[in-house]
């Protein structure tokens, strides 16, 4: 991996034109909110550019594209955003996995396929996206304005996370210059669902599990239910930590039946239990707040798993 | 009324001792955290500081007052912060009403009940307590930063609402540098919740009725709920535009049923139908986007009465 500056960065651009930018596979707002701002930008210096995504890019995102044609041209110049692997970029790994020239990340995962942008402590790409057009000297419209911050919002959980810094505020103070309407994105972005959703949820809510006290919240998704509300998978996406959202749970287990006879489990936990522990002996892994595994049986045979796993490793609990 | 500078009133502040910090009822993030910010920053300088309220602060308050014991002390100097009119004192204002000396407030409907610090621009009443801060010279410690930023984040929504502007993210920025664990703040006034409360979500999921292809939403607390779930008015409250978080609804309406034989209708609306004058027809008021009404009758011809004032102004929804 060659590490190069944001100065560097902006000079190669500079000197190129006809440039594709690749976004990653299960694209979200950040790969997309940075793509097409640098996207927007490159036209304004007058050069060809176009964003592609080897998946469907759904409609919520469509402001980000909003009167922004794909042109036709041969790419001279390979850009990837937000990729912090080429195995990420899907089926344009094997069209552009060897060829692309610059990559601008925030992961600390970054293999370092090419010429590599990388700023870790970057709460998101699109933050880096704004330091580029700073030096590049692009006007940042409104537009531009919506497309990096709607990368950094939804990188953050609307500046929810840990991952927040006085950088992230910070560039946020400066887009609001450009009127950005804040207000509709993270309407769209953070509060409107699907009607399937809230059904999801209040399903979820009426059939929970409380153990030791309270400490240990256990939702299930049985097949059945999937195929009664019609779920896709955005719905049933971010919903594993939903019994965290009670007062008290401290472990919150969401328990996903398989096709296969399997049940994929997903804990998620506070500050006292070590969820990756007690995934890891399942088998699984994962972080000590996020972790996951997949255990063979019927989803209340994996409750039975999950439970006797985690009273095994914090005897306390039982 | 007497408008001041935030210079005049730092020095206002600094020739006073036993300083007294009035809040308002029913109170909240934004005015606990200002007066709890003041009231630190008051002690570190040297003087006395007590803050009081009208009503119980939950418990989710506490790390603001964390370590602050209440000191005895006649009051000689009645600071009010957050208040907009003596009346949101509530039983306070029969003792404090007529001496309050100071008022430093952001609400554009402040009555001018005395020197008065009002900036109506600032998302948060803690927006010009840190900008009060800084002129009094008060480093910003992590608790200082922790009660700041709360008062900034609940009265922003985190960030979402549209009273958000960059001296809003400016402020979040600067108080970074204390260390805030913004993430424990977030996630005790945004994402936990009364297990009661999940179960609220569920009934009116399970009940909301749509009308007008989905862009009208109703839903209805009738009383036995209340008492079935043991609801608090924590609870019942901020959920008024539950029906708004459905994909395409564009008018939400709350009703929630009274003992006295009358209903209270909550509207809620995006930028396409005025809530404030369906309210207004119904005898209520309010704005375009957030208004009510109450009206007599069972949930079920309230609904029918709020429908057909709907249908009178905009007969394309029928």
């Amino acid at each position: 991996m060659n590490r190069i500056t944001t100065d560097e960065a902006a000079r190669l651009l500079k000197q190129q034109d006809n440039i594709l930018i690749l976004t990653h596979r299960s694209p979200d707002g950040d790969t997309l909110g940075s793509a097409y701002a640098v996207c927007r930008a490159l036209r304004q210096m007058g050069k060809r550019a176009n964003v592609i995504c080897d998946d469907v890019i759904t409609d919520k995102y469509s402001y980000l594209y909003d009167g922004l044609d794909s042109t036709d041209f041969e790419p001279q110049f390979i850009l990837a955003v937000d990729v912090a692997d080429l195995r990420l970029l899907g089926g344009l790994k094997n069209i552009y996995g060897e060829r692309v020239d610059l990559c601008i990340d925030h992961h600390a995962s970054n293999t370092g396929y090419a010429e590599n942008l990388l700023l870790e402590d970057r709460a998101a790409c699109a933050e880096i996206i704004y330091e580029l057009l700073k030096v590049l000297g692009t006007p940042i419209d409104k537009k531009i304005a919506e497309c990096i911050y709607t990368g950094i919002s939804t990188d953050t959980g609307c500046f929810r996370y840990s991952n927040v810094r006085a950088h992230t505020f910070e560039t946020a103070a400066a887009l609001m210059a450009a009127k950005p309407d804040i207000y509709s994105i993270n309407r769209v972005m953070f509060e409107i669902k699907r009607f399937a959703r809230l059904q999801l949820e209040a399903y979820l809510t009426r059939t929970m599990t409380f153990f030791a006290e309270g400490r240990i919240g256990i939702c299930t998704i049985p097949s059945s239910i999937r195929q009664e509300l019609s779920l896709t998978e955005d719905d049933v996406d971010d919903i594993s930590g939903y019994a965290r959202k009670i007062e008290g749970v401290e472990l919150a287990a969401m328990l996903r039946e398989q096709a296969d006879g399997t049940v994929k489990i997903s804990l998620r936990s506070g500050k006292v239990y070590d969820a990756g522990a007690i995934c890891v002996a399942l088998g699984g892994g994962g972080h000590f707040s996020a972790a996951g595994a997949t255990v063979r049986g019927t989803p209340a045979e994996a409750a039975d798993i999950l439970l006797a796993e985690i009273y095994e490793l914090y005897p306390e609990l039982k």
